[in-house]
């Protein structure tokens, strides 16, 4: 079991999920592509995956790189994290955006410890 | 010849293509930074940049995964058919966002595939 | 020491700055999730991040393959060169975005160098 590259492509699967919601929300909600506003519900949808977007392009080479230097149980728990408060982050932005902290703040911190452990391996070791 | 790694370097080509596209959108539809929204034709190509960014955050990832355990020919063949699905899906979009169908397919269908052999071979290898 | 890895995380740890003035941004100019438009200041900071975080998923892959050809210490320096680029160009578009053309310069010289390095070291080696 490759244990990283296992919660890597996880983490690829939540966020084309949460892709497919925007998708969803897009036809109920009567959005019509190129717009992304119009419905505060599609709007709350497109948000989630575009901020989900915007942390996956920070944790993904930070869990790669962390994983060239560090235990592979140790860097995938840390992914797994970060897949539970998106998860959380999810469910909270869809029902109440001012919610959403929680969710942030555990999906924000594996992506800080990996890139702390992926800077310390590279430089002292 | 690293068909894998020549396959993922003209994905990131293609993507540079279709922000250069946006570029010269924004001059001649007079859209002025930071607006991303004004005028129709303008919105379709931010719209194609920003779809192809974010389908590629995903697809990368998953080629360079499935890469580890499957043929390099294999997976570089399915990346090819990634590059013609966004050509597909570019040119369907500016003419008529709502024939953009099949071209979201054909590069949607090789993420997909990618991504299952990539969790397939970190699961059973 | 691994000239790479640490440029590539500084890479990361730079974008997260940029996400974190956009946060900021957000409270003092009173633009609430899931808005991103409202206030001309916000839009700038949220133009930054975004026009950062679209060049930075093609520099990445950029300089990981460029360094399975080339020497770490070029590859890492060329990424430097981008780091420099990135911040000039948040300098100057914070203040007017109509000047960011250098640092915009500054920052994809860099992505178009080490992807022209990476073709080719993956068709030649």
């Amino acid at each position: 079991m490759h244990y990283v590259e296992i919660v890597a492509m996880l983490v690829v699967v939540q966020y084309l999920f949460f892709i497919y919601q925007v998708g969803r929300a897009r036809g109920r909600y009567g959005v019509k592509a190129p717009a992304v506003t119009g419905h505060e519900r599609f709007e709350r949808a497109y948000r989630v995956q575009m901020n989900t977007l915007e942390l996956m392009v920070a944790l993904l080479p930070a869990l790669f790189v962390a994983a060239r230097f560090w235990p592979a149980t140790w860097v995938a728990a840390i992914g797994v994290v970060y897949l539970i408060g998106r998860f959380i982050y999810w469910r909270a932005y869809i029902s109440a955006p001012s919610s959403r902290g929680l969710g942030f703040g555990l999906s924000m911190l594996p992506v800080m410890a990996l890139l702390t452990m992926a800077l310390a391996g590279a430089v002292l070791r």
